[in-house]
């Protein structure tokens, strides 16, 4: 990349090889600084970053989107674990030449940030985990029935169920921030298949069955942590848990919000994650 | 005030009388604006606040720190209960013809907060509340014995066994705080007496033992609510418990922390608070 590019929607999707499989990205920004690598939740692609977030994060430092296997445009099957899901990302960073990068994980992909925190510790400066839960939450040993209900709904309502809470104030922030996600028109990612759904299901699930093996009073990082008032998916409650076990975290709670915290105030996170970024120790 | 004061350490102790008794006050910052009201914690007075975060938070807005009654260089009789502690900071705010603020209240000053928000609402335009709890909480039935293991230590150390956890790094930075509370040379304002101490005890005492009367769902201002990760005076979760029960309030946990939470990240506390009082709704 010889130009800098600040806006989301005009960062092309580019490709990095694997092991013989080409895994889809995007990278934007400054240049210089440690990058930001950004992992996606549950279905998500690289088209489900509110634009806000990753335009505002990008105007500091370069960030860089990825699909992991068998997501969007990105080759590969998708793993129905946690684990395998951190080993590609990890691939794909190597890949990508990044020897040391801060990281987002949001939702599932809090999941993976985890464990890359707990099974390659170098690779991260800081990590900032949204709408996360630690492994063993018992919230999300009823995910698939909860996944059931939010395909029920029709249109905005799949994605407002998980996301917004039912008040009227999280359901209208979190519609604009859907429809700034379909602002982009061309080089879109490919939907989340119903093999890849599946898969990923299992492995959300067994993260709340599986024995805990990540011993967060290990992470040496500092972290961020951010939540809704009302995450029903991860248990809002589980991110002081998250806190109180990782030695150096900051917490976040935003108001009346489910799933889509980051997503109702934009700029505020944009914001709290640029300082802890620059400025926490 | 003709001329705008940047620095705490600049602003002289002023007196306003309400029915006979002079109370002591310092005022500084911006002339226009809603001015921000600041209530102390347990033994404070003018002279514990932070000039970091007062003098940050003036580069914005009006500030006034107060003390209640029988505190500092403020005559009259600290009450044993935080309702009638409540009424006289309502006079004092109104006899400084102030008919809307915005309210900083830190401990035992957020009960304080939480009291004129459920007693006098229309006088708040938007509350933080630091390092406090809510009605009922349990912590406080062993203040007293907190307290006295506190007093049992020698010159810092009392202060330190309060605000800071056993950790180097928040010891020292609890220090650094202290420190900057000794800058101060003139004008300072005289220790709280013993009376007035066992009367704060009374009534933080009985914060958690009194019937729970103040109905946080009713809370329509949006609140901020600020933490340490160890509190062990207001029981750290209890701030979860604000959070959840009042309506529109963001909740922020620092790491290491106990009741001195702020105190160890002054600038960031201005930044979040500043963004909170000038931009969220």
């Amino acid at each position: 990349m010889s130009t800098e590019i600040s806006k989301y929607i005009d960062a092309l999707t580019q490709y990095v090889e694997v092991e013989g499989i080409k895994y889809a990205y995007r990278s934007l920004g400054k240049q210089s600084g440690t990058p930001l690598l950004c992992l996606q939740h549950f279905t998500g692609t690289l088209d489900n970053w509110d634009p806000i977030i990753i335009n505002g994060l990008a105007g500091e430092r370069p960030v860089i989107t990825i699909d992991n296997a068998g997501i969007g445009n990105s080759g590969g099957t998708t793993p129905d674990n946690v684990q395998d899901m951190a080993k590609t990302a990890i691939k794909i960073i190597s890949a990508l030449g990044i020897k040391k990068c801060d990281m987002l994980g949001y939702s599932l992909g809090g999941f993976i940030a985890q464990t890359i925190a707990a099974t390659k510790p170098d690779l991260l400066r800081k990590i900032m985990l949204v709408g996360t839960a630690p492994q063993g939450t018992k919230a999300l040993h009823s995910f698939p029935q909860l996944v059931e209900k939010a395909f029920q709904q029709e249109g905005i309502e799949v994605y407002l169920y998980i996301f917004a809470t039912k008040s009227e104030k999280s359901r209208s922030l979190v519609t604009a921030t859907f429809m700034r996600l379909m602002e982009r028109k061309e080089d879109r990612d490919k939907d989340t298949g119903m093999p890849s759904i599946q898969a990923q299901i299992s492995a959300l699930t067994r993260w709340g069955t599986d024995t805990v093996t990540i011993k967060l009073s290990d992470i040496k990082q500092p972290v961020m942590i951010v939540q809704g008032s009302n995450d029903e998916m991860m248990d809002s409650d589980t991110s002081l848990q998250l806190f109180k076990q990782i030695p150096n975290a900051l917490l976040f709670y935003y108001p009346d919000s489910a799933h889509g915290s980051f997503f109702q105030y934009p700029e505020m996170f944009v914001k709290e994650a640029g300082r802890f970024l620059d400025y926490f120790e």
